[in-house]
């Protein structure tokens, strides 16, 4: 059973994401490292003793429809409003709604436990905090006074409604349409799909962000609005009115996180109401929809990364559990009498290092991530480097995290031999959930596109590579650390970084020349060169922090396997980036 | 839906394997290519037409037990029924109970089809496959005759009964127990679990495999009998007697391959008969049954590397039209006034070359392996040449096609986007069978921990070195060829070849030392290594081939891709090999 890593995790945190400056520096408010533990210590308090005791059953029962309502899991609504009554949805959100302003650094750090425990459960006040987000930022003085609050008490839950058959990946052009009225509010017609918490019988209303597009709208992107659309209509006092002309229609039967809803939305079919129609209201302006949307969508990234994150502690925590009690045929210089605990065959240490490894790895990054968020809006200075290094690292930590977490609960099954393969085992379940986080939320394919063509261009370039003179600095630090346990780390992250400095110049170079189809090609092996050779920078930063403390052996040791073992595969990759675009686009034929 | 690629299995078995030669030779009797292609041509269909329509049904449903009894899903008994009818079950069984006595080759050809068609009803006649060879070549001949006959026509299935609770890989502790009797035969008790079709509805009579000890037997691997114990005892006159002492307890729940019952089996608890005990009768001698099962042993890791072949080949297949249909964005050189189709945008097709190219190769090495099975038994000359070859490449064979079939279901998921999830798509069934094959029939670090240590070493290494020097000469054939569409192929191949021949090398070099803990750790990496550079010399081979018959700019441009983007993982992996072991030694205590 899950057991929230709280002691990592502030560790992580402080010094290697950067919190413990952040928090010298002032930048924090009253925020200290005492309260960061009381909080992370509760978070995972919650997560291991509330949370995880429930997944198995939600996977087992999923969300069901009857009626057009849903049904959550045995016990799930219950868990959800102690959850909300704990103050953990509004972490992040402001003060004057009643919200507690925290740093992100602290609210990814909790995301994460609440995945561990249960990745379909967290989905839904992921998405609720998404919706806040956007209403904050772009919704009118009204709808804020009249939704925001109980959004961020958790009363209320929130949903993004972007998808339509036809439009994915593309939300260009989608179909779902808005009419005005005279009133000020709009009436919304269409089908959403894929809508996560779409429906559910945890909160007492639903406050759905929909993307339509309004007569006359210019075609593609430009002509998308975003609309706030209740399930239930909100009077004036606050209490709730009618039902709203909106309904889920279906359920998807899923491969993985079955506990949480995933809906077809059908809008304005006159199901509910005297006139067809779902009401709504405009969210910002006109056809200015899309750029809400991108609001939210870096931070609903990282925290689709922090599943990723979420799923490897887990999996790696139940594949070296299960490893240490099953006993199997005899290892290398094994005295004892009877089998040998299967953790002290080499091939199984391999497959649990390369899981604590991507774990810790993807972790670091997505707290880096998260770190730049923070100094982004709270920083004295160097506010749009900070942005620049968010927009850098987002794509970053979401698809080499939710990559990671697909191969490290693959490895975890492997670990576990036949058992893993039983379900009850439940080694084989997080392999099921990881398997969505590398598509939703823009594919792994698509943030590779995003960090190829429009965050290396970042302040021509600069942003990108002053992080990998930055990242230099680390190597250096472990050379002249003179410490043994290090083992080739120095030159082997020299090396990686050598690598992803070559791979970036060469990008740059076709990106000014305009070479798209030479750019996109290797933008995926570009984006998992970046992730590892920054796995190896963080776990060497980790090693030395610990080393100032004294007790680092392990985390130099396990970074010395990261450089020594992992970290060739960044020269692979580079070649892939320079290299590989003409035989890609020459064997498209074969593909016709 | 998947379509048999009878062509493309054609050319490979031909002109990449070696059975052309073996034919040209006389090696394969009457055996011609035009009924090569008659025989592969109508397998195809069966799997095609009937086997693959079943297999959503399969899933869905999956086995059931009731009162002991296991329903197979609706239409599932007919099918298995009709496949025996067509005489699959016997194309390689010896002629003299029924069977055609055809190649090794034909059957993994055939084999790839019915598991592309449903993996989990493929391994019904795969383990009767199995046991039909252990019996034919340890059993008595008053075993034989009573039995071989009606399993050969596929009447009647088989089981292996190997696996309990606490003995897996580690088949040295197994509990069993056998007691002999006066008459010769012998009564069996104890429990086993994971056993692939240990009861269903499909067959007359189930002819279990039981491994057990008998009283005084000496302790692990030595002490083990092997047993033929019917569910049906057979009368003298070959009718069904009494139901033996034996049953099945409860089927497990799993990730995948749900129509195939994984059942627990008890033998000699009393439930059936009027004395305790499994009637059962030995094969081979007394405390030989290891031996007796290390003889179906590789035809049994060749037929699981066939489903992952399998699964690879279905899954791209399903990508590639998926791909061709759904339309998003736009493509660089896009010039169509709507969106591209997604098979246009580099990392769609990035995907689907590795896709294709895993398994090509995939096919190709299991396909190579199956030649020298059949040369072995075959070849006029030079036998324990072909015999070590089937040695070294069965574990390549297993563990680098049912990587890939993982790999490539995974990568399949990820075309599809958010459908790839939905299961009805279909695409996730792919993921969830695929898994367990490496853990099967020895999970694949056991593979690699026998490729290293047994097979490297056959004839003082003079194999494997021979083996690549052979491979060499493709590499060299690629040069001379003066091809352009072979790109930088052959010294992408020369380099992955001088890394496979250094970390060979390395780890004879400490295999002689006794160096075990250096070896282990670097078995898995060396085992793919292996199959990454087998897949770029058998792909250079095809292409080779083909181009001798005017057609080949296809499978050479797929060559040139693996070389040029798959194959700069070798030098990864020969570092993981030669430069690995000491981190990884160090950071055990990490896992403490």
């Amino acid at each position: 059973m899950y057991k929230a890593p709280v002691e990592e995790i502030a560790f992580t945190l402080k010094h290697v994401a950067g919190m413990a400056e952040a928090i010298d520096s002032g930048l924090l408010g009253d925020l200290g490292e005492d309260l960061v533990d009381a909080i992370l210590a509760e978070a995972g308090r919650f997560a291991t003793e509330e949370i995880a005791p429930l997944a198995d059953i939600g996977d087992r029962q999923g969300a069901r429809l009857s009626n057009g309502e849903v049904k959550t899991p045995d016990g799930w609504r219950d868990l959800y409003r102690n959850w909300a009554a704990g103050g953990w949805n509004g972490l992040t959100a402001p003060e004057e709604f009643g919200g507690q302003a925290l740093p992100h650094m602290l609210n990814v750090a909790a995301l994460e436990m609440w995945n561990s425990g249960s990745m379909a459960f967290a989905l839904c006040p992921t998405l609720t905090m998404g919706a806040i987000e956007a209403l904050n930022v772009h919704g009118s003085a009204a709808l804020k006074e009249k939704y925001l609050a109980r959004m961020v008490s958790g009363e209320w839950t929130g949903t993004m409604n972007l998808t339509e058959p036809h439009a994915g990946s593309d939300l260009g052009v989608l179909k779902a349409r808005a009419e005005r009225r005279d009133d000020g509010s709009y009436r919304i017609f269409g089908q959403k799909i894929f809508i996560t918490w779409g429906e559910h019988d945890a909160a007492d209303n639903i406050i759905h962000l929909v993307l339509a597009r309004l007569p006359g709208a210019p075609a593609g992107t430009r002509g998308i609005s975003l609309f706030l659309v209740p399930k239930f209509l909100v009077n004036d006092d606050g209490s709730l009115g009618a039902r709203n002309d909106l309904h889920c229609h279906s359920l998807e039967h899923k491969l993985g996180i079955h506990g949480s809803p995933t809906c077809t939305m059908i809008y304005g079919d006159g199901k509910f109401g005297d006139e067809k129609g779902a009401i709504g209201w405009l969210i910002g302006e006109e056809n200015k929809g899309l750029a809400c949307m991108f609001t939210m969508m870096n931070n609903a990234r990282l925290a689709v990364g922090m599943q990723g994150v979420a799923i490897c502690e887990a999996a790696t925590q139940k594949a070296i559990a299960y490893a240490r009690e099953r006993t199997q045929g005899k290892a290398p210089g094994w005295s004892g009498s009877g089998m040998s605990p299967i953790i002290d065959h080499p091939d199984v240490i391999r497959m649990l290092l390369t899981m604590k490894a991507l774990t810790q790895g993807s972790r670091a990054i997505a707290y880096a991530c998260a770190h730049a968020i923070d100094m982004a809006h709270r920083a004295n200075e160097r506010r749009e480097y900070w942005q620049e290094r968010a927009a850098l690292l987002t794509p970053i930590a979401k698809s080499f995290a939710t990559d990671a977490g697909v191969d490290v609960a693959s490895l975890g099954i492997q670990v576990h031999g036949g058992m893993g393969f039983i379900e009850e085992t439940g080694a084989a379940r997080y392999l099921r959930d990881a398997r969505i986080a590398p598509i939703y939320e823009g594919t792994n394919g698509i943030q590779a596109i995003d960090l190829v063509t429009r965050k290396l261009p970042l302040s021509d370039g600069k942003q990108v590579r002053g992080f990998i003179a930055e990242l230099k600095a680390i190597a250096e630090a472990v050379r002249s650390s003179n410490l043994d346990g290090f083992g080739a780390t120095a030159d082997r992250v020299d090396s990686a970084l050598a690598d992803l400095e070559e791979a970036t110049s060469w990008l740059l170079a076709r990106l000014a020349e305009g070479k798209s189809a030479e750019t996109l090609s290797g933008a995926t092996p570009y984006q998992r060169l970046f992730g590892l050779a920054l796995t190896g920078c963080y776990l060497a930063k980790g090693g030395l922090a610990r080393t100032a403390e004294g007790a680092g052996e392990g985390r130099i040791a396990l970074c010395r396997f990261v450089a020594e073992n992992l970290l060739s595969e960044t020269a692979a990759l580079k070649d892939r980036v320079v290299n590989g675009a003409d035989s890609l686009a020459a064997a498209r034929a074969v593909l016709a």
